[in-house]
Parts: C-alpha cells; sequence; structure tokens
C-alpha cells in the first residue's frame, strides 16, 4: 500500500483499531494465560492467543456501541470510536480487529498447526452467529419484544453475549495443550453467568467513575435484568453460588489454580 | 442456545447472512476451485475454501453498503440488508458472516493442518487492516479529500480495496498444495486491477438492469476513477493490457489453466 496515500487519507481506521484496544479489565487475556499455564505453557508463549481475545473482545464493544445498536458514547470511561471519530471508521475499526483477531491465532508461537486451526476454529464458533453475535442479536431483538425476558431467557442471552467468548478464553490453554476442557468449560460458564449478573449489580448500585461507563441504562430502558427478576439480594447471591461452582470446577488442578480462584472470587468483590 | 427464545427474537441476522450470500458472480469462488484444480486438488476438497471467500467477500459488501458508509439501497438487484432489515442486523450479519469465513477455512477437508493454518494467516492479511479494509478505509478518506486521487493513488486504493481478495482467492490452491504462488498472485494482481477498471468503465455506459446495482453514482459524486484518469478509451486499452499480462503469468501451467484464461476475457468483455 501506498505511503503517501496513507499518509494523505490519515488512516483513521489504524489509530481507532489502538484506541479501542486500550484499557478495560483484560479478564479474557487473564484467563487464556492462567488457563495455559496450568497445562505449563509460559505466558510468552500464550500471548498471541491472550491479544486475539482482547482483540475480538474490542470489535465487539466498538460495533456494540454503534448508534444502530447500543447507542453509547462512553467506554472504559473514554468517548466511543463512532463519537471520537465517526461511524464509518467505528464500523472498519470493529471489522479489521475481528480480522487482527483470527490472524493473531496463527502465531507459531502458540505451538503445532493442528491445535492452532483448532483454536481458530473454537474461537470463531464462540464468536459467530451461534455464539456471541446470537447473544448480541437476541439482545437487540429483547428491546422490541412485547415482554420482558424471562430468567431462563436472559441467561441463553447471557451465555452467547458475553459466557461464549469468556469460556472460550478459559479454554484456549487446554485447547493449546491438546488436553481435557471440561473442567475450565465449567468454571468458565459459571464465572461467565456470575460476571453478567455483577454486571446488572453495578448497573444498579454501581459508581460511574469506577465503571468508566454510563450505569442505571438498563433500569432505565425498562430492560429485564438478573436484578430485575431476581432482585439485588437474588442476584447478590446467585452470583455467590455461581462462584462456588467455579472454584469447585478447578479442584482437579490444585493449588496452581489460585490465579484462576482470586479472578473468581474479584468477580464478585467488585460492587458486593 | 433457547430454541424458544430465538423463535421469539425471530433472529433475523442468520437469514440476513443467508440473503447476503445470495446471488453475485461468484468470481472469487471460482478463482479458489481452478487455482486449486492446478495442483490436483478436486473441487469437493477446496469448496470450504471458496465458500470461506464469499463469505468474507458478503461482508465486505453488507457492510459497505451501510449509511455511514456508501450507502447503498440495492445490491445484485435487491434491497441491501439495511434497507430490507435495520443497521443493526446489518452490522450483526456483517460481523458473523466474518467470523463464518474464518471457521469455513478450519474444514479439515482442506488438507493438512499446517496448510490451513497459513491459508487462515493469508486470508487474515488480505482482509485486515493491510488489505480490504485499508483500501475502502482510502475510499471513504479520498470523498472528503480536496483534491481527487492520482492514478497512482487509485490503483493503490484499489489493490487493498478489491485486489487484496482477488489475489487471496487465486493463491488459496498454491497454499493448500504447498506450492509456489507467484504466478497466481501475479495472474490475480492483474485481473484484480483489470477488473476494477471494468466497473468503472460498467459505472459509465453499464445497464443498470444487468449491473444489479445503481450505476453513474461515481462519476455524479466527482469521484476520481480509472475513466475519469485515463479516459473511456485509455481505460479500455489499460484493462486489455492486464488482461494479456494474466494470461501471460498462466503460461507455466499451460493446458490445464484454460478456464483461468477463459475468465480473464470473460472480465473484460462484460461491458466492452
Amino acid at each position: 500500500m501506498n505511503d503517501a496515500l496513507a499518509q494523505r487519507a490519515g488512516i483513521p481506521v489504524v489509530h481507532a483499531m489502538r484506541y479501542a484496544l486500550q484499557g478495560g479489565k483484560r479478564i479474557r487475556a487473564f484467563l487464556v494465560i492462567e488457563g495455559a499455564a496450568l497445562f505449563g505453557i509460559p505466558m510468552a508463549r500464550a500471548m498471541p492467543a491472550a491479544a486475539a481475545v482482547e482483540a475480538l473482545h474490542a470489535y465487539s464493544l466498538v460495533h456494540d456501541d454503534l448508534p444502530c445498536m447500543d447507542n453509547d458514547d462512553l467506554r472504559r470511561g473514554q468517548p466511543t470510536v463512532h463519537v471520537k471519530w465517526d461511524e464509518a471508521t467505528a464500523v472498519l475499526a470493529g471489522d479489521a480487529l475481528q480480522t487482527l483477531a483470527f490472524e493473531l491465532c496463527c502465531d507459531p508461537l502458540l505451538g503445532q498447526a493442528d491445535r492452532r486451526i483448532e483454536l481458530v476454529r473454537a474461537f470463531a464458533r464462540a464468536s459467530g452467529a451461534e455464539g456471541m453475535v446470537l447473544g448480541q442479536a437476541l439482545d437487540i431483538a429483547a428491546e422490541s419484544a412485547a415482554t420482558p425476558l424471562t430468567l431462563q431467557e436472559i441467561t441463553a442471552l447471557q451465555a452467547g453475549k458475553t459466557g461464549a467468548l469468556i469460556s472460550f478464553s478459559a479454554e484456549a490453554g487446554p485447547i493449546l495443550a491438546g488436553a481435557d476442557r471440561a473442567p475450565l468449560a465449567a468454571y468458565a460458564n459459571a464465572l461467565g453467568l456470575a460476571f453478567q449478573i455483577a454486571d446488572d449489580i453495578l448497573d444498579v448500585e454501581g459508581d460511574p467513575a469506577k465503571a468508566g461507563k454510563r450505569l442505571g441504562k438498563d433500569a432505565g430502558a425498562g430492560k429485564a435484568t438478573f436484578v430485575s427478576l431476581l432482585g439485588l439480594e437474588g442476584a447478590k447471591s446467585r452470583a455467590r453460588a455461581l462462584i462456588d461452582e467455579a472454584e469447585t470446577a478447578l479442584l482437579p488442578y490444585g493449588a496452581t489454580a489460585q490465579n484462576l480462584r482470586d479472578a473468581a472470587r474479584f468477580v464478585i468483590s467488585r460492587e458486593m
């Protein structure tokens, strides 16, 4: 590609990609690195997969914040990409972040080709029309539904929207090691649901300065949340039970899983 | 994912994905299949890669047609996805089509894992912020530039916007066969540029009924095109020279490359 043209055009897309990758809690990258460590894969070797899940997560946030989707103007304490640049740049930056995520999974650092291709396959299944994108589509459809979602429906929605990528992040380690994914899948399924419940609690009683995004949106929109369906205390107690479940799933790994155990506790200690 | 919820929400995203995959000339899929055939890879084995490039191309069209991008309401003779559904569905359907494209590259039918992972890597590089997305970003930036693009700039823009994916399509066969990609890369680079020049000619003198999209848009917008820069006859003669170049690149393959030769001729016979 022609440098003069690139400079002339300013190439805001690449700047927007970098911007969208900044900040955040990096929970997904943490899960990749800690999940890999359980199987003796050092951080340096797991890093491309950790970067990949963060790039994919960043793409989903940039697109979800668009005016035609959730129409958010604040993310991680900063203006969203379409506010700082424009909608076209936000669409393209999100598109290229998704592409980058799959490119990162090809890095030879991650090990044998057959493990890497299985990583790409599982990553795509978690992110696509049967995973994350389905969850987001259900979320948008729910906004115009005649009646609020039931607890079963909102649990299914969450399993797609945030659960699928969180589960993939935890399973990346066993995938790269060619090991059994079931214990970390069980851990991550419970953690992901607890995380979403904690987010709903945060939306009601959180501190906007700490959250880095607008709060009270869901309640204001009359949207069904875990808090509206279970009550504040009910939601807190469900989240605590899920964290116990997540910890139980880690038993096979003993003391080496201490960081993953601490992370589970952190999720519900944010605001409750 | 919960079937009841899926039905209740209607899941327009999956319908929109299918809709966006219909029609079109399938030139990219053709290039994958014919490129693979040169190396003895039968059509059935190359098919997942052919489907992958069409899925990726369809995603790029759905997003490029959005109001914040090229704002097109007609594509392949049908209403564009955001017109038939809405913008949110178009963003999500495009997103999931990109994901599907990478998932298709993991299909074991395509052969050894190391070849498949190289396919994913080359595919991502062709589609991302250094390939197709860069080309589209430059195209959008050019619209607000103070002066029209030069011939060198518009050639660079095309190399990203349509050239990168056309080249990848032709190179998929040699990648899967572990063979030299250079001859098919040279063929596809010339073909891709000729294809874009032919599209610019079509925009000026084509039949809207045959094209299945609005014509005369670029000239109306005062946008630089190969026709505005070279004149109609100059553009036609440049396209013909590129097709000769593409045919020359196929010489190493002799008679087995006849379909690829015919395809090159077809590109410039559409309207000139």
